[in-house]
């Protein structure tokens, strides 16, 4: 099987335009089969205080109301993800930019009502169709993709950029030898969060569970482990957690950086 | 040939929800080979007051500012653009939006300070890459095209979306028999614009110049006209101006509505 990337990139590295050129270079110089899934970042804040829309939130987690919803329609779909497909193709990488409606490739369900809590136009995954995705990879485009899906009524819901990037790499799985890498900030999982060097280069599920247990992990980067361990579990080949600067030395296998998840 | 429909939909009809969901439902029932080219509506305007951004006009043009631009990129790559997909994709038709730079299917020129007038980022359309766009069509995808171009370098500009309808029409020309149909909000172009009944059904190159000398023309639709009998010269098979109610009447031949206009 041939290999494919599904490469996240997160918001901190897209609100600032030096690291994100820099990222973009590097990702565009990768001559794999590759899927880029983009983060949110900054913007869509700054955008909703600026029209005097107050974030909602509720458990550290923002409420997407129909007018935030139009806002990161807007600056996901629109904005950002405009802004690097242009950025890719003018590094002679044809990029297509696409949202869960684009080509109906991510079917989502509005997130039901839980403990009396509504999170509004939040989607969660129901099924992710690989073939026009499969097309435009032989087509020799690489897809970048916005934290947006739709409900397959005519509405667009916020997705989760992580668990879409792990959705993704969990449908391609079929067809392709996959690797989910997790770009971000950090050189890894930390071992102390208080020295960024203390990279734990693997770690297996049982690990996991240990780390977990002895409060060593983040509690930040719970959601993105589970989301790593579900992937591989259903299919992945593996999954890397990594700064975005090391994204080019991990694929062409040069050194060993970041996190490696592995079941055992 | 195969046949291919390019349609341009302006801005009054997205500007209103109820008469946008009917034309996208009578579009998406065409059977035919099909793109579709939105304009930007109203939208950008109110999010630019929104945001204390005000619109620079010189003699009755937009200058897109830096700020503009990415209002305009948020607003028409992103919350038109999807919002038009997810509806097509909910009426069955899996639809994919792109702007120019997705795929690099439309490369642009800024457009260079004339007469001491700076446009800002406005692009000219300088060529249309036909191969991914019939790929798209050969996969079964119908083409949504937001009214933005990229310069090649990395940059979004802001085009026209009657000039961009009528570049693609042009350009598919090679490979299909192509229709150009302007939809809008008049019945077509009118001998009396205070009687909008009075519907002009065809319009030859000769009988244009007439109608311009005459003044019975609108000075509004001349670009619009300009475009279409350029589109025509260069191997459009037709050009259609007409009522976004009256689509389907004309792709299935069954009334003679709007205007077409023909060289001779």
């Amino acid at each position: 099987m041939q290999k494919l990337y599904i490469v996240k990139i997160g918001g901190n590295v897209i609100d600032d335009e030096a690291k994100l050129d820099q990222f973009l270079k590097s990702f565009a110089a990768l001559k794999v089969n590759k899927i880029l899934v983009h983060g949110g970042g900054k913007v869509a804040t700054e955008i909703s205080k600026g029209l005097g829309i107050e974030a909602q939130m509720v458990e550290g987690r923002r409420i997407t109301d129909g007018e935030t919803l139009k806002i990161v329609t807007m600056v996901y779909g629109g904005l950002i993800n405009k802004m690097i497909v242009a950025k890719l193709v003018a590094n002679n990488n044809p990029a297509i930019g696409l949202t869960g409606a684009d080509a109906n490739i991510i079917l989502a369900k509005k997130r039901p009502v839980k403990n009396g809590v509504d999170y509004g136009f939040v989607g969660d995954v129901e099924h992710v169709y690989t073939l026009p995705i499969t097309h435009m990879l032989s087509m020799g485009l690489t897809p970048v993709i916005a934290p947006l899906t739709h409900d397959g009524q005519g509405n667009m819901l916020n997705t989760n950029a992580d668990t879409m990037a792990s959705a993704i790499a969990v449908a391609m799985s079929d067809a392709f030898a996959t690797e989910l890498v997790y770009c971000f900030e950090l050189k890894g999982v930390l071992e102390d969060f208080s020295n960024k060097e203390s990279v734990i280069s693997d770690i297996t599920f049982e690990k996991y569970q240990d780390l977990k247990t002895k409060g060593i992990i983040d509690k930040g980067m719970i959601p993105k482990m589970d989301n790593s361990f579900n992937a591989i579990k259903s299919g992945v080949g593996s999954v890397i957690i990594c700064h975005a600067d090391d994204l080019v030395s991990i694929v062409s296998n040069k050194d060993k950086k970041g996190t490696k998840l592995s079941l055992q």
